[in-house]
């Protein structure tokens, strides 16, 4: 017995994510084509909001020799520095998206995924031009040795960048099925309109089709600010990272410098609390094996840290999402809640909620509801039943409002923005159900739901005050 | 306008997925708890029927000081080649399952994932002693170092390997909540005794209960082979490596030599219809961007390639799978299915089905139906309602057969063996709905319920007859 040896070998991040793309959203053509789409859309945006411009946005898709599809997308963000721009287009898990801040793209995949996917349908290269508004702007053609997770330039021209142009292009060819993609896609378009109706999308589809959505506010949501981890979500891992970049110093030093909100005076009652001396070397703190976990446990359990402070989130505030919402669906009355900031295991989030009727607002078909669901302003499009906020309306006792959300023109809206939105999967597609979440949308969605009732109530008085007037 | 520059960095894929560990499973102390137990003994399962060796396992979880559970896994199986222990268990994305070959665990990460959740909640390293049955046994002490992704020994010693023992025992702490992960785990490891009859299966739980799942059958299936990719299925990137590979030669014999079942014949057909030269060099293929894409399209279009061989699979058997059920489950009567092998986009498969009624088969409870999932021989527990099973068992009219799952003891068994499972995520839970996977379930599942219906039947001739009698 016994067999053959095993195999036995390692790949490269890049490998891994080509075997298995389907859990990043790749699993067919249709799919694909969105994927591409909204990680690019995305990438955008974000360079946009980083560098504090209005994003415009051009997204144009066409069909080129071989059956393939050709996207272009054009932005007018924050550019990418030069000396990334190879590996930001041409390596795996290479990005600028790992730091504790609210941002769009927290895997720091996707956008690669795209380039990744088109080269393995395609064996074409991706085109990026890109300047951050100095005196270069720089072009690349760029492949990904996938074995390797390196990137493989194939051609680089830098000319100057006149008019101080800042901005990234982006054009890859990949194959994929656009007819049965479209509605997707449209949706997610009009999805973004209406939370950032602070940008100018357009969009032209294959067919030459354009999608305009026009910007109706002047202004964005103050962008999230980079943060220390708050000590009550740390694991012991990160305390052990940041211990050794620490070095020598005592341990109350250590905490004060090292966790989100924690003063002297806390710091000294927590580690009074949990026996701990306030003087040891952090030295010796890493020399044994027991006592990071002791101290991590008694951090995660303490409860009188501060609460996280939401600063590092950017929540797209009630006035925005008002317009967007007026914009997009002209419904005949709209309630917006932003709840206050709250956290789960240390990590802080805010929930946006809000509920239009009438108007423009469609009456919901065959039981469902009209629900927008988005996370760190991510349209969230797939696999609704699975998500906390369909949840919280299942469970909702409607009636109490004088609400029918299956029968009347009513569309729910539920915003939630956090450090770390509670994903099930790479896909980013819904939001795992964590009580204290689902807890902020709930009472959200309720706050909103008494406005409305209360608007419902002075409505039919005034219609039956009208018609006695009439009689 | 600009703001501050992007920090832009790499990250390992260790760091990768310590950061978003919830993609694979572990997302909460009683997930994880789950999933360790689970991805340990899914590994000592591979490594058993690897080697030839009927699995013999023994795992044990107890309480350790800090509140911490220590979990132990012992198999008979072929061991670990001492030059790989350290990499295998303290490096992500090493292993020995990047084949075309049916196994378990087709990400190589669950291990490692175990291991990385141990470190980073209790600071503990991971114990393993392996053995290959040679002179030597050898013991390690092994943490990760996730930043670089690579493993850390902290101890090593070897021993003379008396009496040939074979096989690897793996220890580690970890943080978790057995209490409420203990009816997952329970079930399970019910799951895996039914399609593993052959396998002897032991748990040890920490509140000393013992659960033993006896070896009812003394053969395995015949073990998986390591194939060719099947044209149909490859993309790009695959025939860009092999191609490589390759270096100088004609078309026609990189076909021949470096595909699944393409002889010259076939081979020739498929060049003629493409309008691809037989004798192009490969070297030339490599040259030119637009020829690999073309040769793909062609190949995966191409109707005439034979099907795949199904003799990379290693589906239970009719007879094993009758043997695991009657064992766990006691019916009063089963059918067993095994449908023909099928493929889809070039990747091969086999469904087999069962359905068991009476005897010690529960009515299902509220609308339910009792339905055991196997993908690769894994149990699937989660996510049941996104399942292509419970979407056929949905769909079937079963009152044609004089059938009611939801009213009558009558439990499903749908087991899908492939070289590429179409899971939707990390966490393999549950298989999405392609179309020809769904075809053989549904075929297999109304065959196994017309033997339930005509064995009704009979029952219920036989039964008025007696009362005939007895009146």
């Amino acid at each position: 017995m016994g067999g053959m040896e095993e195999k036995f070998k390692a790949i490269s991040a890049a490998d891994f994510f080509y075997r298995n793309r389907e859990i990043a959203g790749f699993d067919n053509p249709v799919r694909s084509t969105y994927t591409i789409c909204r990680e690019l859309l995305e990438n955008s945006m974000d360079a946009c909001e980083a560098g504090g411009y209005l994003p415009d946005i051009y997204m144009r898709l066409r069909y080129v020799e071989g059956g393939a599809l050709e996207i272009k997308v054009e932005d007018n963000g924050k550019g990418v520095p030069r000396r990334y721009v190879k590996r930001a287009f041409g390596q795996v898990l290479f990005g600028s998206k790992y730091t504790l801040r609210q941002t769009r793209g927290i895997f720091g995949l996707g956008g690669k995924m795209a380039v990744l996917y088109g080269q393995i349908t395609t064996n074409s290269p991706v085109h990026v031009t890109s300047s951050t508004g100095g005196m270069e702007k720089y072009s690349y053609k760029i492949m990904v040795d996938i074995e390797r997770n390196e990137p493989l330039t194939k051609q680089e021209v830098v000319e100057r960048n006149h008019g101080q142009w800042h901005g990234t292009v982006v054009k890859l060819k990949f194959q994929g099925d656009y007819a049965r993609a479209r509605p997707k896609i449209v949706d997610y378009l009009r999805h973004v309109a209406i939370i950032e109706p602070y940008a100018q999308l357009t969009f032209v589809d294959p067919d030459g089709v354009l999608y305009f959505f026009r910007r109706k506010a002047g202004y964005m949501p103050r962008p999230p600010l980079e943060v220390l981890p708050h000590p009550q979500g740390v694991d012991v891992e990160t305390v052990r990272r940041l211990a050794e970049r620490f070095g020598q110093g005592s341990l109350i030093d250590f905490l004060v410098e090292n966790f989100h909100r924690v003063g002297r005076r806390i710091a000294l009652k927590f580690l009074r609390k949990a026996r701990l001396d306030p003087d040891m070397d952090v030295v010796e703190l890493l020399r044994r094996e027991d006592l990071i976990p002791k101290l991590v446990k008694a951090m995660n359990e303490f409860d009188d840290w501060l609460p996280p402070d939401p600063s590092c989130l950017s929540p797209i505030g009630k006035e925005l999402l008002e317009i967007g919402i007026k914009k997009e669906l002209k419904p005949e009355f709209v309630a917006v809640v932003q709840r206050k900031p709250s956290a789960y295991s240390g990590h802080p989030f805010i929930v946006e909620v809000a509920i239009a009727f009438g108007g423009g607002v469609p009456t919901s078909s065959q039981g469902e509801v009209n629900l927008y669901r988005y996370a760190n302003k991510i349209p969230l499009l797939y696999d609704v039943h699975n998500d906390v906020s369909m949840k919280v309306i299942k469970k909702v006792k409607w009636w109490r409002y004088k609400i029918n959300p299956e029968s009347m023109p009513i569309a729910f809206f539920v915003h939630v923005c956090s450090t770390k939105i509670p994903y099930k999967t790479v896909g980013k597609e819904y939001i795992a159900d964590r009580p204290e979440v689902e807890y902020e949308i709930e009472w959200g969605l309720k706050e909103a739901a008494r406005r409305l009732k209360t608007y419902l109530a002075r409505k039919r008085r005034e219609e039956s005050l009208k018609r006695r007037r009439a009689a």
